[in-house]
């Protein structure tokens, strides 16, 4: 039909040059690793990232090429998301708190050709620069001189164009610890990240606007900082990144830059109630907090929501870009009592426009929304992951639902509750651990016949390994000696908290381990550690 | 790259199942023209709209076919453009406000098949039915029985499944007066209107969720409703139609049903200030008031503001989906005055993320965002018309700008600031009036040497025609004469509120009108009429 709107591509660089342009001026601040702190702005970030896509083609990389990097959130991470996606190539996030055998898989199969890295993890890059295969070029994120990133950047003089090409085009890539193997690779699309963000900044996800300041305390290396990077584009909001989270200093930081929005997993929040506490000083501008990467506890929620403070409950994964559902306001939410507001909120909420979600039992029969029918949940729609980096297959069945490896009932209004946790896998200041990997190690240990590794709650953490041990016959394996084998196979914060010896441990009629027996056996455990 | 993520045509049946499984039970309110009141939600207009799709496609229309509307806004309008759209069709709806050559040309373009209309409107139908050569079926909105929307729906099983197809085909149809010739189609595609009320949502332009409670009153038949409709099911907001626009009444309506949002022409608005004034009624909930479709005046926003309602003050055309600025907040708008504050809105505002601003000298070179430099107005982006419906040329340049007949300047910070109009149309309670077409009509009329329409400022109206004629030599036409003479040709809200006869008229140096000239000589004209 003769007629129609203008040919736009949802393409990563729209993004940038949306925010330099409209919002040129607004703040980005920088609170880097030696203490110092840096100011630029929307303009100043776009100036170098099109000087890094400038600087990464004349260092030979092209479009779909990957470029890493291993850092913490400050204006040189930001310019480098925008500056590797600008030439066509894609960002890979690198996650530092894995341990080394997973660094180097992910680097070698992501063929990342450039890293770039904080000076703190120089200890990670001189340990594994000769077992990183493809990495051809490695550039210091901060500090200035040869081999940083300001010398590289600076180097160039800016006439360069953003690579545009399909909006399908891959932009970005992040990987997950799954329940076993290795680490998988979710690759993001230029389309994919636009919609999300702008799926992000409406009042019942992240409520953006250029009036927002906004510090994400969740990094950049997780799960894509939540999407802020690019929702903060869209909005053209005020940005302030700290590379230590230290709450004194958060706190402080968040007061003097008026910082309205934050984000974060539910352990950062304990350690800022604490200095609340010792100091009786508290983040003084807040208008928004989101709390999501594991159930946020309804005393923190209540706590946030007494000071005045608006809470966004979120559940997602590093598969859904990562919003699955944003715990905002009902309706009838003025209509509430606190306590039933607070309730609301505890629960992980509605999916956004884009979002479906549905809850199947094991035959994978769709489950009613009552509010009391648990199952397993599946989602789909834009931002849902379909194949996996490399994979052979894809991850969805054939009406693209993807099994999240959570547990779920649906109440009649659309809002999720998570129940339990199908997937193997105990989640830590919201990073996976593998239960599988902790058990395939501990079995490695001389003298175990059988292991469990289950997450119990932890105050401070959500949830720790429990790892539970049935001696071979005759063996006197101790818990030190466990904990020794497992520090040469898994990262140092993967180590169970306490090893337990028993007697036996149960199994279904298929021989596989019963865990749903033992995380309820061992559900008001205390941990020794 | 082997890896990524979900395929998600962004279509419009995608919002509506959104709509009605996420929010099913949000209200949808509409006060009829007999006064009476009905009340269903988002699943009834998903029920009735895939019905509707339904009975189209028995009725033999199938994706790509136009299907008319000639109505006001209420439920069975909201339902008609899910029910078209559903079905592969495009809704389009039809300004029952043109006079009958205009209602005759743009429904025999359109190629219209199927006509769904209010029982108002009536008269139009019985006067034009035999010269409506394409419509097949007609379909009346309001009331029961024979040939009633209830019936048509309420006879299907609603066993359908929406048609899908490519997210650039069409879905929606909406002509515009320009400034001679017949009127121009624009025609808005699924992939356009659902990126635009994603858009729409966010903070910086209609800020909604679902705790909204929207009242446009700006009609479904022009711009789109501003995308209200689309943008509400991402929202899952509920809405309270009225198809009367009547100041007590809408009042009554918006403190009944707690109205928080509302949007409209500045026309309405000073109707409801009137209706205040007389009663001491004001609404009560309302939270943002959003007025476009043309300037408005200072004092309406200051009046509005004083009441304790966020004003956003929107600036865009159908060729824009509509939304192409809007006035909202700036970073540093809790240290502004209140007066400072009112200034900011009564500029037109900034762009959201996806419209490209620039405004260009006669030469068409860009000019600075200053302040100051004064040029057409031109945009671009994913919602802005490429080419009209049937055209055959592209009405954007070769980097798909489009100009669109404002003038106007840009502030540093993307503020966009209307200065005068390049177009030679008079806008009228927000509907364009061609002053091209008044004057050929004029001219038609024994005893007229020479006509000039130009717009005059007007209270209620914003503008209203002023004719000035030359008579021709020994010519004694009344303007009562020219009147009559133009009522044959035009809308009756077209005819010129004066007509003013004159010596001469003054012409640029290739002997065309110079119209700056004359609305420079008649800014402070008071209307007689």
């Amino acid at each position: 039909m003769l007629g129609g709107m203008q040919d736009f591509e949802l393409r990563v660089p729209r993004l940038i040059e949306h925010a330099a342009r409209e919002h040129g001026r607004r703040e980005i601040v920088s609170r880097w690793a030696d203490g110092s702190e840096t100011r630029t702005d929307w303009a100043g970030i776009e100036r170098d990232a099109r000087r890094l896509s400038q600087a990464l083609v004349r260092l030979g990389c092209g479009p779909g090429d990957r470029v890493a990097t291993l850092a913490m959130n400050h204006a040189h991470h930001l310019a480098a998301w925008y500056g590797a996606t600008g030439m066509g190539g894609v960002i890979h996030t690198i996650n530092p708190r894995l341990f080394d055998d997973q660094l180097v898989y992910i680097a070698n199969h992501a063929e990342d050709r450039v890293l770039l890295y904080d000076r703190m993890f120089q200890p990670i890059v001189d340990r594994l620069r000769d077992r990183w295969t493809t990495i051809e070029h490695y550039v210091v994120m901060d500090g200035e001189g040869e081999g940083s990133f300001r010398a590289l950047v600076d180097a160039q003089d800016g006439d360069f164009a953003w690579v545009e090409g399909p909006e399908r085009d891959p932009c970005m890539l992040c990987y997950t610890s799954g329940t076993t193997g290795n680490p998988k690779g979710v690759l993001y699309t230029h389309r994919s990240s636009v919609i999300h963000a702008l799926a992000e900044v409406q009042p019942a996800v992240f409520d953006l606007d250029t009036r927002a300041v906004v510090l994400p305390i969740v990094p950049m290396f997780h799960a894509a900082a939540w999407g802020l990077p690019f929702a903060g584009a869209v909005a053209g909001c005020k940005f302030v990144f700290s590379t230590v989270n230290e709450p004194a200093l958060l706190c402080d930081l968040m007061n003097r830059e008026r910082v309205t929005h934050s984000a974060g997993v539910p352990t950062v929040w304990l350690g800022m109630f604490a200095h609340m506490d010792a100091t009786g000083v508290a983040p003084k501008h807040l208008e928004l907090v989101t709390i999501g990467g594991s159930a946020a506890p309804r005393a923190m929620i209540e706590r946030i929501m007494r000071m005045g403070v608006r809470v966004n409950h979120a559940w997602g994964m590093t598969e859904t870009s990562p919003i699955g559902t944003m715990g905002a306001r009902s309706p009838d939410w003025d209509d509430l009592t606190f306590d039933q507001q607070v309730d609301q909120v505890a629960m992980q909420g509605r999916v956004p426009f884009g979002v479906q979600l549905r809850v199947v039992d094991e035959e994978g029969a769709e489950l009613p929304r009552d509010g009391q029918s648990s199952g397993r949940l599946q989602c789909r729609g834009p931002w849902i992951v379909q194949r996996y980096f490399k994979a052979e297959e894809v991850s969805v069945d054939a009406d693209n639902w993807f099994d999240t490896g959570d547990v779920a009932l649906l109440h009649p209004d659309g809002t999720m509750q998570i129940t339990d946790r199908a997937k193997d896998v105990i989640k830590s200041g919201g990073e996976w651990i593998s239960s599988v990997e902790l058990e395939n190690a501990a079995v490695g240990c001389p003298g175990v016949a059988e292991a469990a590794a289950i997450g119990v709650h932890h105050p401070r953490w959500d949830e720790r390994p429990l790892l539970l041990v049935v001696r071979k016959p005759g063996a006197s394996v101790t818990a030190a000696e466990i904990a020794a084998h497992l520090a040469q196979h898994v990262a140092k914060w993967w180590l169970p908290d306490e090893v337990l010896f028993v007697d036996e441990l149960p199994h279904t009629a298929t021989g596989k381990l019963l865990k749903t027996a033992l995380r309820e056996r061992y559900k008001n455990h205390q941990l020794a550690a």
